[in-house]
């Protein structure tokens, strides 16, 4: 294992120290129990967001903490759900008094924990609700997940449901919007590579040199089917097609594009990729008005990459644009 | 060789469209010669700057095109410098008629070629100025280049000096600002697997399981010495301290650090390294008062990090905070 870490265990809490020296006024870093907050809350009568996982996924989710997308950020050891004790003191430091919203991706582990933290929580006064992102149209029933998978949509949730609370909305709206953005996403990955998880030591599962996985997890979880390498424009078009056809997305619509990198895959490749999509999504009808491109959800060192497809309309897109002032996405502030 | 492309001959290429498609009020790409310019170029009365030099090291240098920042990069093959030709054209596209600068990283091939390039301009009565970058305290005389190479540090001098250029300072001016960033800066950087480069089909050097290289090129070229695999704290350790011993930076200086991912090290891990940065810089009186924490100059997918160390003052400190919005930094804008 060829890592730049000191001690598989401290990895995490030592990363946490560098985010809070590095952005120390933007976020605050709690240590006992490890969370991740905007430096200025809870901000009074605004709705709050919170969010959270495993781990090796970064930027996601500390590095979306900020103003206009999370309130705070609650980080597992790698590829761990956090516990419910720091996702209860998450959720108690940001309310402002207009409840909370949690922001879960689809693994058995986090949604249970986020519920008996949102269940102590409410015990404390504070009005918690969750929306599970589950966008992987890869699988159902996967390991860890009963039905589909959160994976790189997530972002768009949190994004637009932050631009949302931002602007006033109340609990319920923000919820609303943050459901229909989950409902409006599809996603689809692909594995050139395994990840290694530091305490593992080893990678996930092996893999040919000439080998691919279509449909991979965030965590290295199986996907459809093991194929043998081919071009970039196939590999996108291979799971450009499910991702289409699940919603499906048709013509006249337009969409948010994400091309996501899962940690060491070239912004070169990612370009390469993101021109195959839109091409092919050109002539299907589909009109790319927005896009990102870049490693905003990953897997630790895993080679490979996802789409992420979004259909929007004017509140959506408006949503999208609003300003936002995060360690990973800043626009417009 | 794993890569999402489809040929080694049309990746930079087709990368550029993909470039051109996710950018399209930001950026405008020109093929044949081929270069990426400001969408809004040439601005009238802002002296413009133009960088550019080998592909594969994305972000740098399409991604920092943008309003206070480069107006044109200029992309050669991947790890080859850019003929003249386009040089040219992005120098000719972008001049307002306050003279260019270029930003060239020291590398024999970028040097004359931006030099054959400035000739030409100037017979087109256009003033050019250049800017040699040299921040790497690895080694002298390399693979590629006679002096110190020019690396990471070369996106301090294309942020201040666009800043520079920006607020409407004249081109004896703005190339003053970059000389002195780049004069106040040093790098040095690790590698912990090689990078394959797609027309090659093979690891750009060997290199051990238990193995890294100290003092890495950003082209793989040979650094210092090839050393076991240590903890992170003790690698940082050891490519700081001829960092700071070469300015030298002293007790009471205020610095920006920027912990630079060289394409396939996660973002956990480089936080790890910026804890350890941070902490020994403050033992030292030293105090990171910015910082920049991401993969901004990268070698394909080579897991390693660099680190990037600027001497502020008031000016300096001004300029970097200035708004900057480009594909891959933006603030204040």
């Amino acid at each position: 294992m060829k890592k730049l870490i000191n001690d598989p265990r401290t990895v995490v809490a030592e990363a946490l120290q560098g985010v809070a020296l590095a952005h120390p006024g933007l976020l605050t870093v709690v240590t006992g129990p490890d969370h991740i907050h905007r430096a200025d809350a809870p901000v009074q009568g605004k709705v709050a967001l919170v969010s959270g996982g495993g781990s090796g996924h970064e930027p996601l989710h500390g590095g979306f903490v900020g103003y206009g997308m999370l309130d705070a950020a609650v980080p597992g050891a790698v590829f761990t759900s956090p516990t419910p004790d720091p996702i209860l003191a998450a959720t108690l430091a940001v309310d402002g008094g207009a409840g909370v919203l949690h922001i879960v991706k689809n693994y058995t582990g986090d949604v249970l924990n986020f519920e008996t933290a949102a269940d102590l929580a409410e015990a404390e006064g504070v009005q918690v609700r969750a929306v599970i992102t589950d966008d992987d149209v890869a699988v159902k029933d996967s390991l860890y997940t009963a039905g589909r998978r959160g994976v790189a949509g997530t972002v768009f949730v949190e994004k637009i449901a932050g631009a949302a609370a931002q602007r006033g909305d109340d609990l319920d709206a923000v919820t609303a919007i943050a459901q229909r953005v989950n409902a409006a996403t599809r996603s689809m990955g692909v594995a050139l590579t395994a990840p290694t998880v530091p305490h593992a030591g080893e990678p996930s599962f092996d893999i040919g040199d000439d080998e691919i996985e279509i449909g991979i997890g965030i965590h290295g979880e199986p996907g459809r089917e093991r194929i043998a390498l081919e071009p970039a424009d196939a590999i996108v078009d291979r799971i450009l097609a499910p991702i289409v056809e699940d919603l499906p997305f048709a013509s006249g619509d337009e969409v948010l594009l994400l091309v996501n990198g899962m940690g060491a895959t070239p912004l070169i490749e990612l370009y390469v990729a993101f021109r195959r999509a839109h091409e092919s999504l050109a002539a299907q009808g589909i009109t790319v008005t927005r896009s990102l491109v870049g490693s905003y959800v990953t897997s630790l060192e895993m080679q490979g990459f996802s789409l992420s497809l979004l259909k929007l309309d004017a509140e959506l897109t408006e949503l999208w644009d609003a300003p936002v002032q995060t360690a990973a996405l800043r626009w417009g502030r």
